[in-house]
């Protein structure tokens, strides 16, 4: 096991009916922004319940928070915030509104281009703290200090974080979810199917119970996401997959353990470029990854073979593929494409994302930094 | 799932060398009182690597907290901290000292019968900070809020909690276990096995995650428990033992599930009146009440047949026997005898046990509140 640093300050509130308990979490003098997206929230009761629960409190609204969240429409709320003195952000919404409001809330006391904190990582001293009512389960953001932002003029999608970033607290009803598109929801399958593999799918550090843990969210994931699909007012599948949304990105799983991270750089890009929702660009990235990486990764893909698939017999070269196609399958099965073609992206696109990759300075991507842009245009051309 | 509330602001630092770190945890110009146990720590060298770590600061010893800490040693360290306007507390040690130094941390703002904290949960309102070094992994006191404490002159062993009982750092070095004496490591591998069964072996709620991340940590010390016996100073099964120590007891599992204590409730009352170890009392009790409660504990012991141990063939009754047998058999290779009589404790305890339960007006035990005095009469004689 490696040493580690672990520390999760994050509340949650999660079940059934505990947005009423929003008020107790949110200092009793506070000056609130409520943030949102694109107004789903007015259409199924969440925004009522959240009102409710804040009645006779001091709140102004900030809403239109879009997918991929941009600076650009992010920086009104920043002045906003300033002018009106705000103190604590709300975020209402799935992972975009609460990655755009933890910007929001770092931006307010940054001084120079707040872009410097997205891609340069310019530490911060000091945010707006925030809480947050999620919507969909998917990004983790709700129990981590993470967030990714879109700068829509140079087209750039990039991660950045601060300990200052933890929301407070984050209400998670599973019963919010009921109304969500279902290619929602299978986005986020695919997503926190994906946060587990960045943590997990790497090379064997003797960590036994990070190793089991990530594949007890793996096997829950593969058990439930169905389910939570087939039935979308089904409780236990919707709360079963918001914990484990939660679980794949709240840093414990990473503890100990090396990190890959190249499925996502690589996914941004792509969204970036071609507007692919997050969990799609995942979906095709991480089995052509599996793909190209299959001998550095391959100690963990006998045992991910092995636990979460069953496949423990034939040659390891076998298992291993079996456990690819599955993964891909998995993926095609709740309904999210694995191959750019079926998004009508082509391999035009390829150079361009390396030539992107380059240009940014990385010197490598993965757990061992071993990614150079000729894997990058490897692992793309395994995903046409 | 059960619906639930979830937050655990301890930062860990884990690793080799992680002493040397706990400088920058501690307000610099804070009056610390170091709390220890029998003095092993200074023959370990841990002390030394402590103090080394907190070279010039204003630094207060108190020794001597002893296993099963007792009131009547932790009140003078009450009137010490007091006394020299203490505000921050260091404990080194196993679950003992951390316990022990939650009590102090809480009885010094405390006004009346520091006792009633224990026995009636009394509310706190304040408590001095505290963090710590832990020696032994055991009890999962390094990340939870709770400490079991003992009053001697009564004879009584009762658990409390405060969220303000919450370390704000722990550091956990695996090497500082090195040279632990064995029988220590085995009632740990014992400790954390219960405290896992308190959260998992009760009734299904439809709670997948929390099963699975259970089980991991099971699976795990049935894994590293034997090779951290057999090679004291392999670092890896040390660090693995002694971090599924702490993810059994730092509330995770037990979020949005039944949880049952009864194990610890009687094992309390036979370290009180025999002077067991704690994790001694834990093999005694589990095994025997799980064959008591066969029934009321059924799903959930045949998904650990199955899971745990393999066990998935033969009749439910056979596969349900095979478990007990195999979790008996599991703590009695670890070296912790799982029968009351190989500690010479006969059966003129068994009324004793079960009047003082009574006694202390219980309306009954685990997760269904359904074990009487005399179901825990059953269960004694069943540990015989």
């Amino acid at each position: 096991m490696l040493n580690f640093e672990f520390v999760n300050p994050v509340k949650i509130l999660f079940g059934k009916g505990q947005i009423a308990q929003l008020g107790k979490e949110i200092p009793r003098r506070a000056r609130i922004l409520l943030t949102y997206g694109g107004g789903s929230i007015k259409a199924n009761g969440v925004y009522d319940q959240v009102r409710a629960a804040l009645q006779g409190r001091r709140l102004l609204e900030y809403g239109g928070i879009e997918p991929n969240p941009r600076m650009e429409t992010l920086l009104p709320a920043v002045e906003l915030v300033r002018r009106e003195r705000i103190n604590f952000l709300l975020a209402v919404g799935g992972g975009s509104v609460l990655d755009g409001t933890k910007f929001i809330a770092a931006a307010v006391h940054f001084r120079g281009d707040p872009w410097d904190m997205v891609v340069q990582g310019a530490p911060l001293r000091q945010a707006v703290p925030l809480g947050a009512v999620l919507t969909l389960p998917a990004s983790g953001s709700e129990m981590n200090p993470f967030a990714v932002i879109t700068n829509w003029q140079r087209r750039e999608k990039l991660p950045f974080g601060s300990p200052l970033m933890y929301p407070r607290f984050s209400v998670l009803d599973p019963e919010v979810t009921f109304s969500l598109p279902l290619r929602q929801i299978a986005n986020g399958i695919v997503d926190a199917f994906a946060h587990v593999f960045e943590q997990y799918m790497t090379f064997p550090v003797n960590a036994p119970l990070q190793d089991r843990m990530a594949e007890a969210i793996l096997l829950t994931l593969i058990e439930e996401g169905p389910k939570s699909l087939a039935d979308p007012s089904g409780y236990d599948a919707r709360a079963n997959l918001m914990w484990c949304a939660t679980m794949a990105l709240n840093t414990l799983i990473a503890a100990g353990v090396p990190q890959d991270w190249a499925t996502h750089m690589i996914g941004h890009e792509i969204t970036a470029l071609h507007g692919l929702d997050h969990g799609q660009t995942l979906a095709v990235v991480l089995p052509a990854l599996l793909e190209v990486r299959r001998e550095a990764k391959r100690e963990k893909l006998l045992q991910y073979a092995a636990r979460v698939w069953k496949l423990e017999s034939g040659t390891p070269a076998r298992r291993i593929a079996g456990a690819i196609a599955r993964t891909r399958a998995f993926f095609e099965a709740v309904g999210v494409p694995t191959r750019l073609s079926a998004y009508g992206v082509g391999p035009e696109t390829i150079p361009v994302i390396a030539r992107r990759l380059k240009k940014r300075g990385w010197t490598g991507l993965g757990e061992r930094k071993e990614i150079t842009p000729e894997i990058v245009r490897r692992i793309l051309e395994a995903s046409l």
